[in-house]
Parts: C-alpha cells; structure tokens; sequence
C-alpha cells in the first residue's frame, strides 16, 4: 500500500534546487539565500472541505490550484512578487496516491505561472477531511509593499474586475492579480490595496479601519458581474451580491490612479472615493446608506 | 456570537511591530526585513486531531504549544535560531472564542521561549476536527545549517536523550532542542542532524538514504526510557519501544563529537557508527541484523 514517504519522495523527485533555493525540500527545513536588499514578506492561508472547496464536486487539481492560488492572491494584494511556498495536505484515508498526486500538480501548476517554487510541506493521513495549507514568501524586488493602512481622504476607490457570485464557479478558477498589482504599485500612486477574499462590503471595511478613514462608494459604479445577476435567484439583488459575496480575488485599491489624461487604466473601475469621516457609505441614486460589512465571518 | 474576526482582533492586539518585523500581522502578509548575511530557513508542519493529539484528552493550550514545538524542534535539527512563525487554525463550529485563545496562547507561549513571534496566520471554522499548522523561518545566525546528507564512515552517531514510549505523555510535553543542537553545531564536529520523529530507526535511514552511507547501532548503547519500559506491557520490547516510536524530539546527530580528552559532552550518548556500506545494522550483543524502519508511517 501507498504511504506519505511514497508521496514525499516522488514530491522531492519534482525538483531541486534553483535560484536563491540552496537546499529544497527533503530536509528538516529548506535553506534559502535571501537577497538582503528584498523586504520579506509571509503569510499563511488553508481551504478546508466543505467551506472553500467541495470535495464531492471539484477535483483535486483544481483543490490544488485554488490552495496556492489564495496565497498569490494576497501577494497581488502587497505588490510583492512571489518568491517560494510551503504546503501542507491532510489526506482522508484511502484517498490514494494517485490523488495526493494530483493535489501536489495543482499547487505547482499554479506557483509556477509565477516562478515560485515549493520548497517544502508536509502530509499526513486522518480519518478527518481534505485540508491543504499553504504559506507563501513573497519579495519585495523593488516595489515597497503596499499595505491597507494608507488610504487618504480624497483618493479614489477602484476595483480591477466584476464582482459577486464566485461561488457559481469563479472561486476555483480565478487568476490572482499579481503582475497588474505590480504595475499598478510601481505608478507610486496606490496609496493602499486588499485582495476582495472576504467581500467587498467587509473588505473595504478593513481598509477603513487600517488606514483610519472612510469611503463614500457609488453604487452604481459597482461592477457587477454576470455571475451575480445569476446568482440574484436567490432574491438577494444582484449589488448585494456584489458587495457582500466573498472570494472575487480581485484587487481593492485606493489612490490617484488617473492618469495626466484623466483617463483611468482599462483594467480598473472606479467605484468611490476615500472621505476623512469615518463611515463607510453607500450612495445609491443619491440615497446615502452605511454599508454593513455581510461579507463572510467563520463563527466560532 | 464570537467569530473569527474577535479572534483575529483578539490576535492582533497581542504583538506590534519588533526587531525585524516591519509590519506584523494583520495586513494581506507579514513585512520583514531580512538580514542579507542569514540564510533564510523555512518548513511547516501539521498537527491533526486523532492523529498527533486527542482533543478529548489534551487541552488547547497543550495542543498549541506542541504545534509550535514540533517546527521549532525542526529549528533544532537544522541548527538555526526561530526567526518567525505564521499559524493557520481549523476549528471545529462550535469550539468557542476562549478555546482558540487558549490554542493560540499554547502557539505563543513556545514560541515566546525562542523570541519566535508570530507574525501572521488565517482561522476558519468548519464542520470538521481541529487542525493546527505551523509555517516555521529560521535563520542560520552565523552557523551554517546541519542538514541529514553529510554523514561520512567512520563518524560516530548519537542521540541527545533516551527514546521510546512517548505517546504515554511525552509528545505533547517536549522542550525543542534548539540551543544544544546550536551549541553543538557551533563546534564544527556534527556532520548530519535530525530530529525523531519518525522514530530512530526511520530517522536514521532518512539520514543514512541522505548522506549516502550506512550504520552499525549498539543495541545496548541506546538509551532506553523509563516510558519505553512502561509501555512494553503492550508485549513489544523496550527497546523496539526505542527504535521505532515517534515523536522523541531528541536529536540524531553524526560526527565526531568526542572531545580531545576523549569525553564526550555529557549531553550525548554514542549509540554506533556511520559505515562506508549503505545497510544499516543492528548489533545486539555481537548478533548483526538489519534494521528494518518501522517508524510511523502515515497509509494513503
């Protein structure tokens, strides 16, 4: 029968070391050489069966993608390019190697659309559902991070895509937004930016909060996507699903990002402004409302 | 209700910004600030409900603390100093805000003895068991890693204490061994490192596979522990207790570790030799047999 050394040795067999990875996976822990110029950044992200992923519908590859792809995200969301990831599986038992194989491939599959390599992990078998976890180092490489605590009164608002009704599909498949983050940093003109992982009602909440502000937001500058006019079956509308459904994964940013042309780069919308005053307000046709972050929470 | 963002708050209350953390969690990742000079170190590592604790039996805070304890005895195996740590908790609905607290005061209070914060993490809530992973940096602080692959014949091979029967208690209880193996890597004299886990016998083959060489264990010379002899009413001897149970956390090491008066730092035990030849024997009182790993081995 298959065992976890079966599947870390054929992990291990993938590949070795490679840019400033001195020594990969196979050890206690990976031995990297950082460039000391390069801000380090980290953080940690899981999907778990039954809340990101449904392990009856979606294939393990997809499982995989989507793990690694939560964590380029929230690169995009720092402007930092991704440097190297570590990732933990736990297997139900009886899954199968075959399977475990198929999960790994999804991770790689999706770091190495951005050259990121996977430098370490560990797998276990339980008798408890599919979780994958992955950490991702990002690097600074010449772009100073941007954060969510910059946003200043007077900035614009904008997203980069349509939102709402991911769960109809989008939340497996989407493209984190890690090049245009870059671009759109390297302006110096985004003065703070999230990842839309929670829903943009909550997501921009947090940016008000971080950065000490608040936001007057047009809706009928929203961009709603097709998917949300889809999911509006539900009776919910389709700008309550584009403003509290979560993982669009796309990006929330703040700042003067109109150009000397007062034109605004294709790939944004802009969907408000940034106020002193701290509420977060919704204008709907002239009728102001505060917005109630419904974006998703785990209760406890 | 409590949800995940009290917990989180709750989190971010806990530490700012220190030493080479620029910005701590609480944003999209973690911002440090690399010291170009250290290598930079990185693993992670699962604890899983039924597997690796019981929560029935264990409390939180146990729990938190051996997630914690087991990256930082991965630290120790590789001879560097806890830099950083990210944490990702799956918990089970229902498990209340003072329970993930205490998991994540078990998670601080290891890692505090190290100065190891904890910078960044993601919680979620979920219809299934308790799941604790830790993402692990380290950094090599003027020595240079220790890794499995440099054994070489004729060194000699120890272990840092006596081994066996630690699922009567010990697993959870463990002091990580990051100072001797720093301590012991510093005098140049240790050629491979590991920490058991997978028990003596599967470690020392992970060392043996690396380094490419073989070993002949004095069957009498491994120290036995009192728990190994308690648990061998199970009909197993002691000493199959000490070759093939998991979760020591002492360290294997090879070298050449006696001193020049010929002692030996009163740390160690010598348990046998590194051979050119590739098997690994077992030598029980002049009766030479192979070692067969039977250290734990998670099925798929």
């Amino acid at each position: 029968m298959a065992g976890e050394f079966d599947f870390i040795k054929w992990i291990c067999a993938q590949h070795g070391p490679s840019g400033f990875v001195r020594l990969p996976q196979g050890d206690d822990l990976a031995v990297l050489k950082w460039l000391g110029e390069d801000l380090l950044l980290v953080g940690v992200d899981q999907v778990l069966d039954g809340v990101h992923f449904d392990s009856k519908i979606h294939p393990p590859r997809a499982i995989g993608r989507k793990a690694m792809n939560r964590n380029l995200s929230d690169c995009a969301a720092m402007a930092c390019l991704p440097a190297a990831a570590v990732a933990t599986t736990a297997l139900p038992h009886g899954i199968g190697l075959e399977h475990a194989k198929e999960l790994y491939l999804g991770l790689r599959e999706a770091a190495d659309r951005f050259d990121c390599p996977i430098v370490g992990g560990d797998t276990a078998s339980w008798d408890g559902k599919l979780v994958v976890t992955v950490t991702i180092l990002g690097r600074s490489a010449g772009i100073e991070p941007v954060t969510r605590g910059g946003a200043k009164a007077g900035d614009g608002v904008y997203v980069t895509g349509a939102l709402g009704g991911s769960i109809l599909g989008r939340h497996m498949t989407f493209d984190p937004q890690v090049i245009l983050a870059r671009q759109l940093a390297a302006t110096g003109r985004v003065t703070a930016m999230i990842d839309l992982s929670d829903g943009l009602s909550r997501d921009l909440e947090h940016v008000c909060r971080n950065s000490g502000v608040g936001a007057v937001i047009d809706a009928n500058a929203i961009p709603i996507h097709p998917d949300a006019l889809a999911a509006a079956k539900d009776g919910r509308t389709p700008l309550d699903h584009a403003l509290n459904d979560g993982e669009d994964y796309e990006l929330l940013l703040t700042g003067r990002l109109e150009e000397s042309s007062g034109n605004l780069p294709q790939t944004l919308t802009r969907i408000g402004r940034i106020a002193a005053d701290r509420q977060i307000l919704l204008n709907r046709d002239g009728k102001i409302e505060p917005i109630e972050p419904h974006g998703w929470e785990h209760p406890l």
